[in-house]
């Protein structure tokens, strides 16, 4: 791999910056905006390389740098030792310049802005989700006066290649449809089908086509954002960021995936399931190519052996049919679209959606944390499903995130605990992850960072 | 006059609000933001009316209300007893309805986000400055990657047809030349050169040119935006008024006007006058046709009385000549973007010129502290000229902001006192222009705001 | 005046050339295409002039000359002795440029494509209006998806300033309604209604304002384009012309003018009372300010005595009320889009309106055509409309166009006789032309390029 | 496969006819404009379908039909039995839509505007030149003020995917260097290129990539456009069509591919060896993976026996490496914009090659033809490259053009003879395609449609 210095300017307002918010991006201090910002903008640099081990990137923070240099016409990026794959012909791709600025943007308005603004308070549900929305209008992610129109597409990063064209599949016919996508941003599901739409997009000569990516600084090391995205968002944490999806989203396709998706899974079902929740129309189709059938045979038993059949029908499993799943998304954007207007809720901005702050408080995936995780079943569906999620986004983090895998290599796999029938289905689940190889890139070696613990077998399983 | 209602929704992104920004928009309690709202809203419908008697805008707020809904698309305004004038055929016109949500766009950010952001301190020089920088970077009016060229078009509103017309002919100079304009955003010789480059603009095909007008809450009733204006922008204050045009504009040109004028003039030379200011290129022109020459030499006797002959190398004078005026701004507009280069600071906001305090600090027109400016020679000049502007600024407020014209009515005339010279001086520059009709619209009958008192008079003129 | 050497090349398609065609352009034999384009392209440049006398013009051609060159990017002009007043700073002016490249365009099309094609035939009435076809859509003119906007203004050059800004404010109120404007291009109420919606056009945001002049090669030193005019389109003779608005326009509003206006009024009655034309809306409007009232009492008066009642219902008079205007020509507007779409005829073209031959083919005005023109009330309305349309425009040939002016010369002023009632009529109204002074610019020194010649005086008004 | 009647308009200007064009397109007469109209159309809506076999293709044009009509807002189309592949949700695809209103603008301007312009004189080689300049002008392909930057690929439509997906590749190497691709807009080695620049467009996002596809009607329907094509214009003939790839393009690759490839490498081989184009730079890469290798040897073998080395030296091989041959292509296209600076030559026409007359006139696959043609080593080796040519042209004929297949259907098989040597070459080169699978789509039944015959042994293989 080859490294290179090279600086960069914008040309889209992205480098407005006062004199203040530039130290601030090079204050050097540990945790400080500039730590922050040079590992998301290395994170970016890094979208074309395809893997989710974290050793080559630390590597490469030892010697990357930028430097924030105001200038006559706007900011500029002074970058040391960047990628040269993120390089065509000596000038960097326009796309990653982007996403760069998107990185700053995000960074700058977050720990600057949003961080001394007395009005916005992260501690409070309500002030989540306002904090959403500023970072989205910042963005200009929120755009007034369009019909809805955006396919939140969820799914592993891992998935094989059949999968992968599948999800191109999907996303070509949701293309031709119009449709704009926002996924994770990463590879995999989340690359697929925005190159499907964007074909798509193509041959409806629809120039302004959206490939949304929602990312946050924990995950961009290990997904970094894929070139074609067009509008990159950084959200806090994973909390913010699925929220987000939520409110944004008009309609929601899930492909094959690992613990991430299962998370993702969870996070939606919790919350659909919350009673204010049960008339909102809300679109949500599992898909895959015939072969991935069994995955998802395997997903709706856990969903309906865990949370029963209430949860199972807010959902609808659509194999092998991609022009079926476009079809179903498009009419799902419909009835969407005829319930705000009922309703006189925004189309650019899911306000109604009532989210517990269970589903907003970032979870701290700690050893303590993940097992005094609540697993059974004396509690509504929705804490159920909310707990769940939280031992799922545990293991996310202890598979691919900076802070979760130092803390796995410290103390060991996290312990789960709960029911016997929600950790055998739980186990049955992750396991099936596993020896499909759906936890990490490279399976062949994965190591699991968790451990099952089931009630009647507590003392064999015990670490000592 | 008549009245109507009328429900408008924008499509520029102004209108995505959050719920509690809506709500606060509607708080009715007085001095909320309702109350700003309402009152800037009404100055802007009121642009095609031609007074700056503030009788018929109080008579018309009785009736007059604006309600903020949420709606699929974005926010709709309903105004309640809107003038008519505001309508062509039953629908808005389309620049006043831009107006009208750059009004919200600014109150939101300004009394939402920007007091509640505990980063941004208006009560020390610097926050001052970023505090603009923000508001001007909110309001997208910071375009970056574009060399200097805006034009800084100052004078008065109440000006004869015959000046209004130089001012049209400058403007249209100034227009060929692909040159922006920024007024103060009235009638007069704010609206007269953005006419004229309208037409310059037209016949050069340039269909982006930029008309940006910046008003305060203070005046706007009396000084309604001309619906030319394509960038609206509300500051605070004067203060922060004047501050906004230094730092955003390029070449300055001053036509004739009355005290807004003078203390503009003032407010400039006091900057330029201080010593860290020395080395940066700064063009300004003062320039009016045949017949109004006699004005700028009362000016620039009064300048050189006051300020001696360094204050007067500060500006050029050129009389009846348009082209020339225009041919100077642009080789001063070019003498700033090679300054601005060898000094690697930005060409969209002039971060290097020095303010002092004493030029941002928002002056309060009492009679109190009218009465205790310091107008004496025993300080720097740029002290003397930053008090000399207070003086006018308060007279200003007493002619036609609503504050000073109810302390006026309430106390009689505001007292204004110092040095004997200079007495004489401000007494015969104030003279001119109340005899030349430059102090109000309806100048027959104006009624001075203010009284100069000499020192060695003092016994005969003290009020009792 | 000065002259000055310059190089322009134009950026939007107008300068690809093959070979050949620049070959063509730059042939210098005499009526040549190269004769004609150096002579359009002057009179272009002389825009900022005011004069309606040719001498200055003839003097210039001789120093004046274009020469076309092939370069990477496009074509290269190479202008020698412009006139210096086209330019700005050393750079030519945008609107000019832009024009320049419109008379290449059209003098290339016109003479190298559509005078080789055999399917267009300018000898039969289909083939001319096909022609005119032709030439719209080669220059982009013709906008399809677009309801009908567009407004005829017909009036003099040479009229007073009060007219003049009449049509300013008229103009105004039409852009305020989004209407756009096409006019003969030149000066007073060609150039008018054009500042006016300019101004109106801004305040509505509309950036895409059309502003259309159509002009003829005979007529074009004469009455220079307007630099505002942003689309020129330059028709073979006055003939097609005239058919050029009647089939691109739909509204149409007559100002004061002279016998060019004179000419445009019965040619326009004279269509609109061909049987066939009966039941098409063509709203129909002759305005002016309260003190142009006798002007349009008269013109009436002459329709009602020659035409009858059946002509004058085909208009409306309207005095000294721009806002009635508007709004009647936007009803009007209305009214032919709903005729259109009821009938299926194009928004863009009005193919349905019956165009006799007798007003389509080129009228040359030699002493023999004026002397036999058929002025006598023994034939049909719509015929004896045409001969007088024919008498005016050898009137207007002789003021201000080359080719009648050296005719005049010659063989001195134009004999016109007819019955005694109609000659009466337009001797009398010829006089108020004159008297008025809206036969040329430079009024004063008027010398008629005409004799009515009356039946029963005939002796002894016979000129020897 | 189902069928649909649809309605369909444009919005871009092409459906601008007037009423006497809208009547010769309407026109059943068997040969006039009508059915050409209606073959092509109905080619453009089969481009989901992927055969080369006309069978399926006669079928449908028994009940396709296609009818122009007037309409308010333009011209409408009405299509009978259109493919509903063509159709998405019920509307017809963007992407086709444009490219049917592109076949009805060739036409038109083809048949209607060229045909009856007594300038173009389609039988003189300057003629053929202008010509195809017109049409492109027409078309709107020619861009002035934009440097070199378009990539000729060419290559075959029945290539195997791993050729494919080479394809692609360099075409996503060559869009993130931001150039254009021009292909021959079928299948295959025409579309992967467009598909691949397409993603390398969107990460440089630019958003005007052209992607220009030039066929001719005889070809059409054998090789229906892809959909990504956004610029599609119909030649004449096969040899106005190769004439535009080498006046309009900047470089050009050759990818594998079978007879119409070799023809395409003769054509260009035949114009770079003609003396007077010596010294102009043409950067010409032949490009595959390492598995056809031996194609481009076997290709080179018979370039070298048959044209010599000096014919070799006019490429460049470069086998598997994609970024090295965008590397070369890029290199080529700045050598290309230096020499035309120095010529002053256009940047949007290669007006400077010479092409020859052999290369120009139509070549019409009759048996008689096919047999008489100079095979033989006794002419100057850009007329043996030009019959070469033609033998190629004529064998693609008879595989896949409707007018060569009736042919050899009824006369049996072309012969083709010459000098032994080259009959030599030409009979292995072709064998080679056939076992290749390069002659068709349905590659195994491929039944020749040609003889080669080999002096020395005529009597045994003449037919009988």
């Amino acid at each position: 791999m080859k490294y290179t210095d090279i600086e960069i300017t914008a040309e889209s307002g992205l480098e407005l910056l006062t004199n203040d918010e530039i130290a601030r991006l090079s204050e050097h201090s540990q945790g400080g905006d500039h730590e922050l910002f040079k590992k998301c903008v290395l994170a970016v640099l890094n979208s074309t390389q395809i893997t989710d081990e974290l050793d080559l990137y630390e590597e490469q923070l030892k010697y990357f740098d930028v430097e924030v240099l105001q200038l006559n016409k706007g900011v500029k990026l002074k970058l040391k030792n960047a990628p040269s794959s993120a390089l065509v012909e000596g000038e960097m791709i326009q796309g990653l310049k982007e996403q760069v600025f998107s990185v700053l943007r995000d960074i700058v308005f977050l720990k600057q802005e949003l961080e001394s603004n007395s009005r916005i308070d992260f501690n409070t549900s309500n002030g989540c989700t306002n904090a959403i929305f500023h970072i989205l209008r910042n963005a200009k992610a929120l755009k007034p006066g369009i019909d809805p129109n955006i396919v939140v597409c969820w799914g592993g990063h891992a998935i094989p290649e059949f999968e992968y064209q599948y999800t191109k599949e999907v996303g070509y016919r949701l293309g031709l449809r119009g449709l704009d996508i926002i996924t994770g941003c990463g590879i995999g599901a989340m690359k697929g089908p925005m190159k499907g739409a964007l074909v798509g997009h193509s041959k409806q000569r629809k120039s302004n086509g959206r490939y949304i990516g929602i990312t946050e600084p924990g995950i961009i090391a290990a997904e970094s954002p894929n070139p074609i995205v067009n509008e990159l968002i950084i959200m806090p944490d994973i909390e913010k960021r699925l929220e987000t999806f939520v409110r944004l989203g008009h309609s929601f396709v899930v492909f094959p995936g690992g613990v991430g998706t299962a998370e993702e899974i969870l996070y939606i079902l919790g919350i659909l399931l919350h009673p204010e929740n049960k008339n909102s129309p809300f679109p949500l189709i599992f898909t895959g190519p015939k072969e991935s059938s069994p995955y998802f045979e395997r997903i709706d038993r856990f969903i309906g052996d865990t949370l029963g059949t209430e949860a199972q029908q807010k959902y609808k499993i659509i194999i092998d049919d991609p022009v079926a799943v476009a079809h179903a998304v498009q009419e799902g954007v419909y009835a969407v679209r005829e319930y705000r207007k009922s309703t006189h809720d925004a189309f650019h901005f899911n306000w109604q959606l009532k989210i517990q702050w269970d589903f907003q408080e970032a979870f701290d995936p700690t050893h303590k944390n993940m097992s005094e995780l609540n697993l059974n079943t004396n509690q509504p569906l929705h804490s159920l499903a909310a707990n769940l999620r939280k031992a799922f986004s545990g293991i996310v983090a202890g598979n691919i995130k900076e802070k979760g895998i130092s803390e796995v290599t410290k103390h060991g796999p996290y312990h789960i605990n709960g029911d016997r029938n929600i950790m055998d289905q739980l186990d049955a689940l992750l396991e099936a992850f596993v020896s499909q190889g759906r936890m990490k890139l490279n399976a062949a070696d994965y190591v699991p960072c968790y451990r099952v613990l089931k009630p009647n077998k507590i003392e064999e399983h015990m670490p000592v």
